[in-house]
């Protein structure tokens, strides 16, 4: 086994405290990867507050840095070699064979993908933990070459937000004429409106606040609907071909529905868990609900080659990861603009 | 006003009596059509057992007759002349400016469609009444020519559940090469079936019972899966493109979305009301419910068209008007293959 630094939470903790970690010896399709920045995600707070069983926890699944050490099969197989810049996302494994990972979407392997952290390694059956940590050894196709063009830091959240607004915007064939409505402005929502302007879309920021106004349209918006004001909300009915809805919390799809136009999509992305619809918010205009999470091995990479081309990273605050208690705190109250980062040198 | 013989429910009945209905004079873009033959649909039954407010109701939104007499308009403006056999389905008004309007879809006015019966005329005000009755008076943009080539009984269906399927497989471009299944083989499923397998796709049928495999196959269903068998419902995963769900009653869509494709798609059709889903359900496979009713007025005239193409009609249970009580009994208890149609000429 190897030993690193990790931030890490134990027993009945609901923070994080710096604590060694053991990680595996390479296997011959193995990278080691010196994390240099992680992006935090939701799903990282919720793991950290929701903990019930007491086993230790790293969070991280979104993550920049470069690799230190190659299995023996590596080079042949795949061309990382030490010192290559690479991008980790929040999965790390798959079965390989089921229709799913064939199709190149191992986010929705039958099997279910192994996760970056709190998955279950498909061969020791150990438990996964995350990037909050200076090393991570990852099986090298999952695994993806940094473009060189992308700020490592401000790269990091692309391999979660990023991809998990990509795959939707790409397979609802996203483009030029194509009216494209994002709900919620956080760290998805921000992403989202980045690449569909990039993707040449209209593209309109739907949001509670008309305080993020300026803001939606530094990142590239063409208009803002005001959520809160029932006349904009009237004016913009059957007006989007897709609205990516990234709001955080469970909240009443009706009226974003309202929004979508006739045999469009509202993609449901921000909150999991059950949601509660009524049939004729769908029947009147053909309307579609769906949702997306993660990304394949072929979507994450296009995603990485498509942001390089059009210099899209998140808009971050970086942080010493040192102070990854303050960031959760931050995030729960929804206190950053856009996406957290953790520089991880100070484990060192 | 007019008068004509109706099937009726006053006060607190949830039974229909031979009664006498007065219907408008005949407007300038009107037509009166001696109703020869009318479906009947779970809406009317839902319609006659829900009834609170004591109003009379005369259900039926699904018939099919003959011009009787023409308002001063008609001849030039439609070419419906007295003597034409005519088909009217369950919308027989709509603003017309709106934008699904101009886009041919009164079924989703945004002023909301007049309603064959229980709706509100658009004009005077009064409450709309159906086709159990002799006479229907309607503004002729919403009756369709009926090729002469349908039989006029078993054409009846097709104005309400033949054309609240066929939008949904046109929407979603069913034809040769795309995955179908009909989950529920009552008056919505088997017209599924028939269209979906004339329209080249390769059709299933989901049933809870195998009973029915026989008549699935006989509908032209290429495969039966059989909803109460786990293994069935196992291999299934993922398998379809499109799903058309016409289940009347309440039920979990989970198991249902997992058997559609990648990026496939759930047309939920049987039943209105609040529905509750798990997000990962649509998430794994980004997978899209929609929902669909009713036609508008290009969908309703490409439909006739493409079912007189195809000789494709309901398979229909005839029985004389008188024994309407009847038909709506033996529906409530799912007893009928697969459409009662009623035969009005008892009404002379």
């Amino acid at each position: 086994m190897r030993t690193t630094v990790s931030w890490q939470a134990e027993g009945p903790a609901t923070t994080l405290r710096r604590t060694p970690l053991k990680r595996r010896d390479l296997r011959p399709d193995d990278l080691a990867i010196r994390v240099d920045y992680c992006g935090v995600c939701h799903t990282d707070l919720h793991a950290v507050r929701s903990r019930e069983d007491g086993r230790p926890l790293v969070p991280g699944h979104e993550f920049t840095g470069v690799v230190t050490e190659t299995g023996s099969e590596v080079s042949g197989v795949t061309g990382f070699a030490v010192g290559d810049a690479v991008a980790v996302g929040n999965i790390v494994d798959s079965c390989g064979t089921c229709a799913m990972c064939r199709a190149g979407q191992e986010n929705f392997c039958h099997a279910f993908p192994t996760l970056t952290y709190g998955g279950v390694d498909r061969h020791d059956g150990s438990t996964t933990q995350g990037g909050y940590s200076r090393e991570y050894v990852v099986r090298s196709r999952f695994a993806y070459p940094l473009p060189s063009v992308l700020d490592p830091a401000a790269a990091a959240p692309l391999l979660c937000a990023g991809v998990t607004v990509w795959e939707p915007l790409h397979a609802l064939a996203v483009g030029p004429g194509v009216r494209v409505a994002v709900a919620g402005l956080g760290g998805l929502g921000h992403l989202a409106v980045k690449i569909a302007v990039a993707l040449g879309a209209e593209t309109s920021v739907i949001s509670r606040s008309p305080d993020k106004a300026d803001d939606a349209r530094r990142l590239g918006a063409h208009d803002v609907i005001v959520s809160t004001d029932p006349e904009d909300m009237a004016a913009a009915r059957d007006r989007f071909d897709v609205v990516i809805d990234t709001i955080a919390i469970p909240h009443d799809l009706g009226p974003y529905l309202r929004l979508v136009a006739l045999d469009g999509t509202l993609s449901h992305l921000g909150h999991l868990g059950p949601v509660t619809l009524e049939t004729t918010d769908l029947l009147i205009g053909r309307k579609r609900l769906s949702s997306a999470g993660s990304g394949g091995r072929p979507a994450t990479a296009a995603m990485l080659t498509f942001c390089a081309e059009h210099g899209i990273t998140a808009d971050i605050e970086l942080l010493p990861s040192a102070r990854v208690n303050e960031a959760l705190d931050r995030l729960g109250r929804n206190d950053v603009r856009y996406r957290f980062v953790l520089d991880l040198s100070d484990l060192d």
